[in-house]
């Protein structure tokens, strides 16, 4: 279908969305659940061409394994639209109201984003999750997925729509670009007459692609270059185990730390019990001269390293003499994501968690918990990086809006 | 000077803004309100030159008296100043808290934006004005303001920042960009590694060239096609008044009404004396077929009136035989900032009020009431027809963004 009715349809859908009692959505979602359930063949026959079309042109088997469905993936996935039925219905919140001296009575409710686009690169999964999200917030969403998943998308999406109809819910409440060539995917983020706001979500590549190119509003999400800065008076033994987690625990997410930053009056201390730690999980280190006389594997570290989000098995380390300079360098290297002192001093603590200009700033924790689940949401769409809107972790309620509500008995102004 | 270099120091000076206390803040904007008041004859003399150029250019009457600085004007930018400091901070708000059941603490916190970038094209004293609202917000402002104002602006950002360096603030709270060369707002536009939104202050061509290339986070503002619709229930002397304020009360500005909605049932007993109001006013009317029936002087209104924002005495007027038709109506052709029902119904107000999509829907009010002093904030920077971030008429508040404070005792992710 043509780019401009899909966004017409959007447009259309969002005004029947925005109607929908809370009951009416849930009922929606959980009928989707049970047709992914009862579908499940039919996706993983679609999965089934993109996994073959993949092996063909000769896909990495890390990428395959991203790609592939099971039908214990497919029940992952009726069993997070189910999740999300539990969670609070955000639309309709009032979330202020005053009255003015002129009799003026101004509610502040909080009322669907409308439509909301989603450009993606990762698991065919991410189009029902997404659709849940957007569907109980009460937003038409525009997906477009990779076009290495296009066959299990359209399936996926195909289900979802069928469902919705079954429902009495408009199909259009979710629609997926099938095009596939580059133009389609530039000529949507310029479709800001029918989209609200556009949320990519996979490297930084594409990430960088849609700010530059978008005239829909973006939210930034995902890139996570988390520091963790381990002061003159931290508890060691709690340092080394919680870089291990944020490092190790899952090198390929956003919220891993990929740099740390060490204070020279604990190095000699610290550095032989961490390096012995991160050797076990086999993770590269890179670190400044002052590192590299205490630890002799450790590799020179760049300017680059200290700018890099690894997503993978490496670190880089630099040293500091003070509580400033190691503010200074994660400011200068970091991209606003989350970031971590470890220290006993409750002022240093104030001090880089106030200064440290991140979504999530952790005293003593790991950078691991900047995920919307981990924060109580009971979902997430992605972790946005910026300071317009939502920051950090973003549940249901980051995906609405608001608006003012004013009601008078005929005021005009003077 | 060089646009990074500019972009760099913004970036330095944030971090000591949002260490300032609000004391310290207050301080400096008083001192900077008394220094406009010591040197207006310096910001007078530097008006001139642009007032000479405009007129050597030819600059129309209207234009120039909007470039014109008086000592009572001047006056004005200090007093302007003086009132943000009224305002509460609000700086370092405790939004929300919340204890997750692994022990960790978490705090929402409201934080300053960090680098705001400002680009306008009207009126110098929206030099002094934006900058006490950043200023006050915490955040370092980046100026662009219209080449025909270039030495007014210069001599207003000069007096500001030889007072904060007085009194003991950094300069760089506020910058002037005084290249006036295209390429430069181009390369501004696209400096998101130092700035953390774009506010575009000006006409619809403005807001729309920033809209199409700002790779920075942007907030539209400003284009108000306003709407009110006379529903068959309405009180219409209250319709007539207010429809007359809305239209006629300040013509140039955005929430002025620019289009009218009339339900048939009702069009025989209103058109006549609404449109004797309006002639009153000498204000232009172009309307349907059915409305230039009773209203004979009424001109024949096209596709195009439906969708413009005249900022003129001119209105177009468009007749519907249903609230549906109503709101389809307005919600095609309205920009999304305020829009009004006059009914004495409940239930055709409710559902106008929660299907229009707009920033501000009213209920028997003037559409002239969006605005952030009305509203009772004390300040406004603008008035945001986007959904993401702020909505309607921003104030202080919407001038922040928030972070996450995480607290724990060594916790890791399992």
């Amino acid at each position: 279908m043509d780019l401009e009715e899909m966004g017409s349809r959007a447009a259309e859908a969002k005004y029947e969305l925005q109607r929908l009692t809370t009951q009416e959505k849930n009922d929606a979602l959980l009928a989707v659940a049970d047709a992914l359930r009862d579908k499940y063949e039919v996706i993983l026959e679609a999965n089934r061409k993109d996994l073959d079309a993949a092996k063909e042109a000769g896909m990495s088997e890390g990428l395959i394994d991203r790609l592939r469905l099971t039908q214990g993936r497919i029940e992952a996935m009726a069993e997070g639209l189910c999740q999300v039925v539990e969670l609070p219905d955000p639309v309709g919140e009032v979330m202020e109201t005053f009255e003015r001296p002129n009799g003026l009575h101004i509610e502040k409710r909080r009322v669907p984003l409308g439509v909301i686009g989603i450009i993606y690169e990762s698991r065919p999964n991410v189009t029902a999750d997404a659709f849940g999200l957007c569907f109980k917030a009460g937003s038409a969403v525009i997906l477009k997925g990779g076009s290495d998943a296009l066959e299990s998308n359209l399936a996926i999406t195909d289900v979802i729509r069928e469902s919705l109809s079954g429902s009495g819910v408009t199909r259009d409440a979710v629609q997926l670009i099938t095009q596939t060539d580059r133009g389609v995917t530039a000529k949507f983020m310029r479709m800001d007459h029918y989209v609200d706001v556009l949320i990519p979500r996979g490297g930084a590549g594409l990430i960088r692609a849609v700010v530059e190119n978008s005239t829909i509003p973006v939210i930034e999400t995902g890139t996570g270059n988390c520091h963790i800065y381990v002061d003159k008076d931290a508890d060691l033994d709690m340092a080394v185990n919680i870089i291990r987690n944020a490092k190790t625990q899952r090198v390929g997410v956003c919220n891993a730390c990929e740099s740390l930053v060490i204070h020279e009056d604990v190095m000699q201390d610290l550095l032989p019990k961490l390096a012995k730690a991160l050797r076990e999980k086999h993770v590269q280190m890179r670190g400044d001269e002052k590192v590299r006389t205490i630890v002799e594997d450790c590799i020179p570290a760049t300017e680059v390293d200290y700018g890099t989000e690894y997503l993978d098995y490496v670190i880089s380390m630099k040293t500091v003499s003070s509580l400033e300079q190691a503010i200074a360098h994660v400011n200068r290297y970091h991209t606003k994501h989350s970031d971590c002192i470890i220290t006993r001093d409750p002022e240093a603590a104030q001090r880089f968690l106030s200064e440290v200009d991140s979504a999530c700033v952790y005293w003593n924790a790991s950078t691991r918990f900047t995920d919307g689940f981990e924060f109580g949401f009971g979902a997430e769409i992605g972790i946005s990086t910026q300071k317009l809107h939502a920051r950090g972790p973003m549940g249901l309620k980051e995906l609405t809006s608001y608006k003012y509500v004013i009601r008078g008995a005929g005021q005009v102004r003077g």
